[in-house]
């Protein structure tokens, strides 16, 4: 199968999925038969550029690494903006990395709607338009007979979307927990060694996995829109944002960590939701006392976690990294194959 | 996609999984567009009945389950042996389950050859053949055209041949190590915990963990064949029984365990294979004391895992059930879903 697709937004993930299709081309040939060409690259800050033929992604990677604009490109048509790229050129297939507004969506989610109403396939990591309509967008693609993968919106490329609804399927999800934000596990596995919550952040900050202003990680807002991704797309039940409780890792003391180690148990920050009798749904972020004997309990550093409770296998575990820019672009790899062999049923 | 599939073996899984599919059939058509329709059965103590036209498996199973003889199914042509079964029905898919000999592979091995020689696909949870000749078994399935599944072989339905060969592809992996034998990891769980390791056999044999005959549970054996398996599928690299170093968990000592968790630590008896720069492979099933940082240590009971190291995520796990009726029954559902979409590629 041949793949053109068109990049909307260029930032670190889409350079890293560059750099995977780029060193990896022969052999997602030679395993699933896939032809990936990139005809369009469109960002807001670096510019555009288009060549229905195909672009050299070695130029166009080395142009965006040195901070040039894209239109430094020595052919093709330049300055078409995102819905130009998305409805007129001839990519089938639309890479959606824009920045994430998880409040609005926007503008990702006018993006997305515009792709799949024009029968092009989407693939994004961007929480935005998964946390505010997973399941509308999934039933747009379906009606448009195209696809809609968004696996890097959870756990980066550690699979959870595509575990779930492929390698899993057949089962029955009632519910899952997970932890879900690296930052403040991270953070947790410094003051269970005795370091200060401060001393913790600002030692995240440095290494990247926070940001300047921390609230959205350690406040749980992260981990609260991948709950609500989870819950619309694995346990197919409506919830948003405001459904869910929140507690951050603010209010934990070195004093709760320590008496929690004393008797045998870990502070986790959990995302979980869970099915009831009368089919709501119950979900919450809180930090949580795990016993050690709990999977989640040795899952330390920045690592994430997901456990989902199956019928058939019971609970089900996995674990891996749930940030980064290599680990970020390989989830759209994970969607595009799975792309490939959901299409051609 | 309608299946017609044949049953070589009638045991506890292929119970299971026959349960499997008169729980879920409306699912799997809704979900996977999968028509499962069973033609054949045939078991060298239970008999064999055959009926093109589609078996009333609810009839089939209450035969097998009060023991009665399956030539009592009131309709349908009788008395068909295993190579019978195989070649002259109408199945297109065998699901292959009779009993297990790691070191000859048969009477499986033969039926399998002979299944993917005429042309019909092979799902199988049985580890003789998979142990002995799975690079030769898909190979023949590829020659031919057709499927060959064994999920079921190495976590029960647990993914983990799937996981790598199919959700986390695009990856190269280059080593994994795993809990692989969920007897030895109940037994080490209670040892911590104070009990003699031969009341903790013990009462793994009255769980149903353990055989009469626990040598190839503690001895390693039954872990050695899962890292044949995994190194000759997920490795790519030819490995047989006798190239892996072993050594079980009956020479671990009260004193070791008690020692371990003194200085944080946990035994666990770990199978692990890895490719050297030399792009030779190192593989062994032997007990490591790990820290209690490791994920593998946090799981405990009779739970399996297994972690892959990725290149593009780096390490991987998955931690599962191992064993039991259902769980094994619906590793077959898992490669059958699979199939569905391998096949019509």
């Amino acid at each position: 199968m041949n793949v053109n697709i068109a990049f909307v937004g260029y930032g670190t993930v889409a350079q890293g999925f560059t750099e995977i299709i780029l060193e990896k081309g022969s052999q997602l040939k030679e395993q699933h038969d896939l032809s990936i060409q990139v005809v369009a690259v469109s960002d807001i800050k670096k510019g555009s550029i288009y060549d229905e033929k195909g672009l050299n992604m070695k130029k166009v990677l080395s142009l965006a690494k040195n901070n040039k604009p894209l239109e430094d490109y020595p052919e093709g048509i330049k300055g078409m903006n995102s819905l130009e790229t998305i409805t007129k050129t001839n990519a089938d297939t639309i890479i959606e990395v824009t920045y994430t507004d998880v409040k609005t969506g926007e503008p990702a989610l006018t993006h997305i709607k515009a792709a799949l109403n024009a029968g092009k396939h989407v693939l994004s990591t961007n929480k935005g338009p998964a946390v505010k309509q997973a399941a509308l967008l999934l039933e747009t693609a379906r009606k448009n007979n195209v696809y809609y993968g968004f696996e890097g919106t959870v756990l980066s490329g550690t699979p959870a979307l595509n575990l779930a609804s492929y390698t899993l399927s057949g089962n029955k999800i009632t519910g899952f927990k997970g932890i879900l934000n690296g930052t403040t596990n991270y953070i947790l596995t410094r003051m269970e060694e005795g370091m200060s919550y401060e001393k913790a952040l600002k030692k995240a900050q440095e290494l990247g996995y926070a940001e300047a202003d921390p609230t959205g990680d350690v406040e749980g807002l992260d981990a609260l829109g991948k709950v609500v991704i989870l819950t619309n797309v694995v346990l197919g039940k409506e919830l948003s944002r405001t459904d869910v409780k929140r507690k951050g890792i603010t209010g934990i003391s070195m004093d709760d960590v320590k008496h929690a180690k004393e008797h045998g148990k870990r502070w986790k920050l959990i995302g979980r939701a869970e099915i009831q009798k009368d089919s709501s749904v119950l979900a919450s972020v809180s930090p949580e006392k795990l016993p050690l004997s709990d999977p989640l309990a040795g899952v330390n550093e920045a690592v994430n976690a997901l456990t989902f409770m199956t019928d058939e296998l019971g609970p089900v575990t996995i674990i891996g990294p749930g940030a980064g820019k290599r680990e970020t672009g390989f989830a759209l790899l994970i969607d595009m194959i799975n792309m490939k062999y959901q299409i051609s049923r």
